[in-house]
């Protein structure tokens, strides 16, 4: 015997096949599923049957949902007039968390990088396009990552939306709050200084 | 929104549950299998309830086996009466890797370890002695890992087995091949020149 038996392989391969996770580790977690009790190992497996049959993209913003529409694209409070563009559902928890923003979201679902073989077709801009030549929405905000393909995503997308007449806006670059100048690259400063502010 | 369907969260909390696997690789984890084929993601799951189903434990030597016995001990070219003692089923592997042994094994599925609450009643330990007291057994190899939980595991074992006037060995301490003097352990050394050999 070199191996283990045959339905153990195959769920070491499964958990092998996930993103960032070894032969090593898929042992270990495999190892693990096999000494949880019936129930709790079925509770696993129909985890990911329900949340890959409940679970699909708002018709509206594409972030992720268990109904048609997002809680979001639901709510009247919310100015449907304003459009935050992020590249995936993480993003949109990460700006709800500043309990700051009241418009709405649209989620890419990635963002353009010609290394990785994603193309504009790829990521949701056109159902973003859609959504702006209704011809009801006032401004367009760029919340894409501050890297180079999230800037190409960014500037490509408000070309896009260029003959529109809509506003697209780009979240600031600055130093971080809390942070200390001594740390802050020079990127970071430079973007810092031309983005300067009247106290 | 401050979270994500339902459905997601519990697949996140179901992955978050593993060792090892923190809330955000979770969270990535949870969104590739969203992005997998409907078909993927089923075998996926039922990957998981047929292991859980299938994989049991070898009623003579504990090791994982998809059968009543494991292949090694159905084995007729195996030697019965010597038994190999490994912590886990990784154990087993490894030492088959050598491709020097011919005996069978016993696999524990654990050490005695106070500081994690396992006594000896928590392994198998009873179904061990059970094979020993048959009578039909020459020598039992404690291979649990050289640590202090292995360590105590072995020499609880011996003190067992020593009514049944059967032979208890250990594998051989030293220093690993390959490797060199300058950046052996002194406890390594020491167990080295203890046992060393004539040549």
């Amino acid at each position: 015997m070199d191996y283990f038996p045959s339905a153990l392989e195959n769920l070491i391969d499964k958990f092998a096949s996930l993103p960032g996770i070894g032969r090593k580790t898929a042992q270990r977690l495999a190892f693990y599923l096999l000494t949880l009790s019936d129930e709790s190992a079925k509770s696993f497996a129909d985890a990911i049957t329900e949340a890959k049959q409940n679970v699909r993209c708002c018709y509206i913003c594409q972030n992720l949902t268990d109904g048609e529409a997002c809680l979001i694209c639901r709510n009247p409070r919310r100015d449907a007039a304003l459009i935050c563009v992020v590249s995936d559902p993480k993003g949109v928890l990460a700006i709800e968390r500043s309990h700051e923003y009241l418009g709405t979201y649209h989620v890419l679902h990635g963002v353009i990088s010609p290394m990785s073989n994603v193309g504009p077709d790829d990521i949701r801009i056109a159902e973003l396009v859609a959504r702006v030549a209704d011809g009801s929405i006032n401004e367009v905000i760029m919340a894409t990552n501050p890297d180079v393909e999230g800037e190409t995503t960014a500037r490509y997308i408000s070309k896009l939306l260029a003959p529109f007449g809509v506003k697209v806006t780009r979240l600031a670059y600055g130093i971080p709050v809390g942070s200390s100048l001594e740390f802050a690259d020079d990127a970071t400063l430079m973007r810092a200084l031309e983005g300067r502010q009247i106290i």
